[in-house]
């Protein structure tokens, strides 16, 4: 990794000049931009300043005043490479904006989506061989449920209209994906979604009594309950992610999804996979459906095919599904103009190429357990109640009482918006804390993270919860 | 435009490599790429030759076997600038991904974002001011939508859960999106719609006694009844394209936008001017609603902000709508990975760049009249019964009988799908042929062309409608 690395920062030399004066940055921000997911009115005169980036290097991004940070969360788990591979990627994509700027996937195509839809296909899980590119996540999901109406549809089954999701699973927010998304906070003000889902418990193991095997025969016997009270033949999609992000990195449990599978196939429900997150390295395989042995239906993603160097998502269906979109007549009724873009293709296959020659899924492999050592040894703060993950993909759960114990809403708000944000950024780091569950830290850092990077995140993880128990008024020693 | 256009064709020197093996792609293709809003089977073994464009020129596209088209449809109203500036484009990419190839706007920003907000609200309509990025138009509907709840919400008004559109219009089709969508084939699949939506008369008059102002008094009506059977206070917004696409170009009557606003404001409405297709120069103005001399509360677009050198939206709305979303407390509950995306926005700031100094907007109004005189004599073809457009988006309307008359819909099969691709494609000519309303064909080529291009658009779309005229038994002269 060292000698890419070093050879990528010569690229500094040709970097876009700094912006010119971080206070109208600022104002601008204020006046013009309005900020996703967060609460605009915090920042701005008398308010929050807000924390411009302005460069990336490796693992590390730097805002407008110069402040170094590493980035412990990927950008939103997009930055698998990190930030240093620009100059490589950018030649990729200035050959295909000198030669085919862009054009459409409608009724025709371009060399770069045909090219890439072949590589994917070779990466996916045995028998994925088909590829919908879409714009990001989102549409992903989106574009993964109209498949699978289609699906029915084609197959005389009209009647499967509802889908099964998880609480607290985050899978989208656009209207349809929203349905599948568990987390009423995100789909109370936006009335009834279009798609009937039932959400079910997670995998979050943390303060129940069964575990591994058991818990699968649990949370699988809440499911086959489910389809038998909703009736089994209106069901059209399971979606899952892997590893479940929201609420902090639920892994799933010994012969989980192998259950899935096995509960899907008998019912004749396709299984989704929403590897938004999960593919592309981050649980050390190209695909997180790989690392748990399953072959779904169906595999929506989108971030880390690109590494993010620029927009790009993608749904992935085998020849089940493609067949009802092949026959004779059938059209596909979906559409995202620039879904499979020519240069977002040129990308990914540019990031894909990288992660092969540089060895990005054998660094995660290489380095989990060292990072798993480094997380779980956070326990030892009372404020930690549990950690979990997998690959580079890693929560903390916080704790009042050195037990099990939740904090409270006002606790929340003055932890988690109050002062962690700052907390973090002073140290240095960025991560996630979130309560869409329960109240946790994610970190989720750049897949070229060596040992040292590795170490450095959590000892900045590890420093900045020993604020937060201070300021909460935590012991910080058992 | 000449010189720049010279400048630009230097680059032909450092394009990527051709594609290896036509052959090969379309095998690729059929076996592991899905096309949107396609028919998947068609194409492949024993079926049709998928048209595969391998590089771009100008407003020319080339395919994979070297034969040239005039790309008459800007790849879906996206190639504002044609395929020529892929040099200078690239270059902006690269200084941003080198810099900083990517971050968020959830709770950080970044200088290529907070400087496009800025640069988009000084050339939107007065009083539009704040934008919110998404990855393209059926995610910039869904956020609009997102907001104008949320707005309503902030108001006091949550039963604003219903919303007006115009029948045949297309405004995406993730299932928020698909909502204000008009066409019953996109929606039937896929149950009823998230957002209550009755769709009022677009601006169609063609086989209407009604012209001008009548029509526009009728249509207002329209909407009135509409608005007082539905309960005033339950309609959250009305949406609506400057000049529609889906049916063939609409223009609005005269007085039809201001009576639009007039009755927006009397009834607490919001109004969404779905400008995806009319903004970035297609009517000669960077904003479609400025043609039509209406500040709406929300514009949505994508598409022409990049050119479609990258994937990009946007949502842009006035105060009155940001105040809801930057109230103390107030968090804007939608978000995008990619919204924003630092790339996207280089390559939007420089496409406006480009627009600015070689006079874009300027190139269409000068040449607006000629295309609107070459496209009005096709009306000497007794198959084209109607002619209608503004600036560079034109649609003829194809009749069976010289009259008024419509195919039905074996004719439509027959005309649109069976015989008109393959005489566009030997035209060398890329146009769409389109039945969501009546029988339409449609133009919008880039907005580069000058009179030898446009000349040479008509002259290959009345070439064409002369052999389908010749394929449907329909004279070809009156």
């Amino acid at each position: 990794m060292s000698t890419a690395h070093a050879r990528e920062r010569s690229a500094v030399s040709q970097l876009a000049p700094p912006p010119a004066d971080a206070e109208a940055l600022q104002r601008d921000a204020h006046e013009h931009l309005l900020l996703h997911f967060s609460r605009n009115g915090a920042f701005g005169p008398g308010g929050k300043e807000l924390l411009v980036l302005d460069r990336g290097e490796g693992p590390y991004v730097f805002d407008t005043r110069g402040k170094q940070y590493l980035d412990g969360l990927s950008s939103l788990f997009c930055s698998q490479i990190g930030y240093s591979y620009g100059e490589e990627i950018a030649a990729a994509a200035s050959a295909q904006m000198t030669r085919l700027a862009f054009n459409t996937l409608w009724s025709t195509a371009h060399p770069a989506a045909i090219e890439l839809a072949t590589k994917l296909a070779s990466l996916a899980p045995d028998g994925i061989e088909h590829v919908f590119f879409t714009g990001g996540g989102s549409e992903s999901v989106e574009s993964a449920w109209k498949m699978a109406r289609q699906y029915h549809l084609a197959n005389g089954e009209p009647q499967r209209t509802k889908a099964i999701a998880r609480r607290t699973a985050y899978h989208g927010v656009t209207l349809g994906a929203l349905s599948f998304t568990g987390v009423p906070g995100f789909k109370d003000p936006f009335g009834t979604p279009p798609v009937p889902t039932t959400h079910v418990s997670n995998t979050n193991g943390y303060r129940r009594a069964e575990q591994g095997a058991e818990l699968t025969r649990v949370l699988l016997d809440e499911i086959e309950a489910t389809i038998a009270a909703e009736g089994a033949d209106t069901i059209g999609i399971l979606i899952a992610e892997p590893v479940q992000n929201a609420g902090g990195c639920f892994v799933p449990p010994e012969g989980y999804w192998a259950g899935l599978r096995e509960i899907c196939d008998r019912h004749g429900i396709l299984l989704v996979a929403d590897e938004v997150i999960c593919a592309f390295g981050r649980l050390g395989e190209w695909f997180g459906s790989t690392r748990f042995d399953v072959v779904p239906d169906m595999i929506t993603t989108a971030k880390g095919i690109t590494s993010a160097y620029a927009p790009m998502g993608a749904v992935m269906v085998g020849e089940k599904v493609a067949a009802a979109m092949q026959a004779p007549g059938a059209t596909l009724l979906h559409g995202i103009t620039f879904g499979g873009h020519p240069v977002a293709a040129a990308v990914a296959l540019k990031n894909i190429e990288i992660f092969e020659r540089e060895g990005i899924l054998e660094n995660v492999r290489a380095n989990e357990a060292h990072l798993r050592s480094r997380m779980e040894a956070l326990r030892e703060l009372p404020i930690v109640g549990d950690v979990r993950g997998a690959g580079y993909f890693w929560a903390t759960e916080l704790v009042p009482d050195g037990a099990d114990g939740r904090f409270d809403a006002d606790q929340r708000e003055r932890l988690l918006r109050g002062f962690l944000p700052g907390a973090l950024l002073e140290n240095g780091l960025i991560a996630r804390g979130d309560d869409r569950g329960d109240t946790v830290v994610q970190v989720a850092p750049p897949l070229i993270s060596g040992p040292r990077e590795l170490d450095e995140l959590v000892d900045k993880l590890r420093a900045t919860l020993v604020a937060v128990s201070l300021h909460m008024d935590i012991p910080t020693s058992a």
